[in-house]
């Protein structure tokens, strides 16, 4: 027996934004899997912006997508068929081969999803990868202290919206940028404290300064450009700079000037700070359990933004760089 | 008995470079020193680049120098007279109040030079707060370990020149950056491994790259703009930048760009982190100590670069800009 399956390839790099001419849809058979694999359905797949981070031909901590070959992110699926012992028809796993309907891999690269009361896509989301990003980032790099401010940009998206909650429980005040009435009702709805519509206040800096007139201890950072800017001219002294994301920067063509206003680095005795989220594996089953009891307490909400099927995943990634999202991104495969 | 006294007096705030203007020689009469104040006649005072901060009128750490008043800065005098039982006439003491020739001060203000041999003024160098600056700005921020390569920007400074010779006792490759000739052959002769002549280097960014083949893991900054730009260039994954100042930024008229290639803090997970050396002064006992063994031990070398006479500081402070100094910039006062 051979299972058709469906996925997205890589067919030339995008020079800007992404367009849909630099993916295709190609179908692949699979075999029966080998002893110690199992075949797995996705039903989920995650788009996430750094993803177009490997669509460069550079160096870089993860190696870049190849011409011609499938694209990978991360993905809920359901066990077809298995060769291991260790994993069951019907069982559900998490892996890092989205972006195809179905694939064929080893046991021991499949991680079971732990038992629990969410939807199984929570764990590409608040459960997830951003999940974790937020979380770590936020308070170990950041390390708010209640009574703080803290200023989140794109702060209705998979991460922002994680940051932002974790703020107020924390005891901060919350100053989130979103791109539209949308995100920002939802935000409110959320709790955080002020929301400013960067589409549509006018001046980002003076809207800023009126959301946050005591200024930001917490900038998290998922835009750059005009954002940090403005986050280095509203900084108080010692302010941490949690630098998780610049998607401001990730089309463009050629290289930007940075913000005219680096020197508050010194002035202010700022720290800017970049990490990935492998650095805070350590942290995965703290995480898990505050998130739970988080969610269980309902002071952890979330969004989702589904496209469905797996020929519209490019269109769904694309969607991120203009903000079409409201919280997770998703593409529902089955 | 009165005493006369020449102090140095802000008559306008620099635009740009300062100049001779700015500044404007005055003479005081001062009383004998009432109960619990000693009158001291300064003997060495220091000229330093964050002072061109304190000639702006905006909030900072620090307030702004006053127009018609005299300057501020780090001061070793001797008593002359005093009213308090804690000083001796002939003591040598540390002040904040130097571009005087002579101030009365609650004597409980003034720190007494402990027991020494190195010269006087060294306590406004490296054994005061520019080699404090240097030891906790590169030990507490940049973390240097063995085998990293350190590359430094204004090398040859009363700053750099300290973080040079501390990232060589940690066992670090140190890489620093100069302005002359001179300088390169006084590094290369305190154990500085590479030194690149930013001024006839020609494109700093392949100089800096063919003198850290490796890239670099910890940057300290003294400069800012390109010198930034390249270190971004150069950093390997997780490198510490020790942002200690940025003098090619403090006397511009406009705000100028940033470096084009921040998103590398992102995608190469660096840490930029401003201080000031208040933060550190907890590190004091262990960094006299530390310095006074290296000094001992011929493994710290400094070179200073004096002018003679209260009517000479501002021109030794203007030189500051320029690079007129190797090592620390210094005014003899009597």
């Amino acid at each position: 027996m051979t299972f058709r399956a469906r996925e997205i390839r890589l067919t030339s790099r995008p020079s800007g934004v992404p367009t849909a001419d630099n993916f295709a849809v190609a179908e692949v058979e699979l075999p029966d899997p080998a002893q110690g694999q199992a075949l797995v359905r996705n039903l989920w797949m995650s788009v996430d912006p750094y993803m177009r981070g490997r669509m460069y031909d550079r160096e870089s901590y993860v190696p870049p997508f190849q011409i011609g070959e499938a694209l990978q992110g991360g993905a809920i699926g359901e066990v077809v068929a298995s060769s291991d012992p260790s994993l069951q028809k019907g069982d559900l796993v998490e892996s890092f081969l989205g972006w195809r309907e179905a694939f064929i891999a080893p046991a021991g690269s499949l991680q079971k999803l732990p038992a629990h009361n969410v939807a199984p896509q929570a764990f590409l989301g608040v459960l997830g990868m951003p999940g974790l990003t937020a979380y770590a980032g936020l308070l170990e790099i950041g390390q708010p202290q209640a009574g703080n401010t803290v200023f989140v940009s794109g702060g209705a998206g998979a991460v922002g919206s994680v940051v932002a909650q974790i703020a107020k429980i924390k005891g901060c005040k919350v100053v989130a940028s979103v791109g539209s009435e949308e995100k920002a009702r939802w935000l409110k709805s959320a709790g955080v404290d002020e929301v400013v519509n960067y589409k549509s206040c006018g001046n980002l800096l003076e809207a800023v300064r009126v959301a946050a007139p005591n200024g930001i201890d917490v900038y998290f950072d998922n835009v750059g450009g005009d954002h940090l800017e403005v986050a280095l001219e509203v900084a108080n002294p010692f302010a941490r700079f949690v630098e998780c994301g610049m998607i401001s920067q990730y089309n463009n063509l050629s290289s930007q000037p940075g913000p005219n206003n680096l020197f508050y680095i010194v002035g202010k005795s700022l720290k800017l700070q970049g990490f990935i989220v492998i650095q805070f594996q350590h942290l995965r089953d703290k995480f898990v359990a505050d998130m739970t009891q988080w969610i269980g307490e309902g002071r952890m909400k979330w969004e989702e933004t589904v496209f469905s099927g797996i020929e519209n995943a490019p269109s769904a990634f694309i969607g991120l760089f203009s903000g079409a999202n409201t919280g997770k991104m998703l593409v529902k495969l089955a």
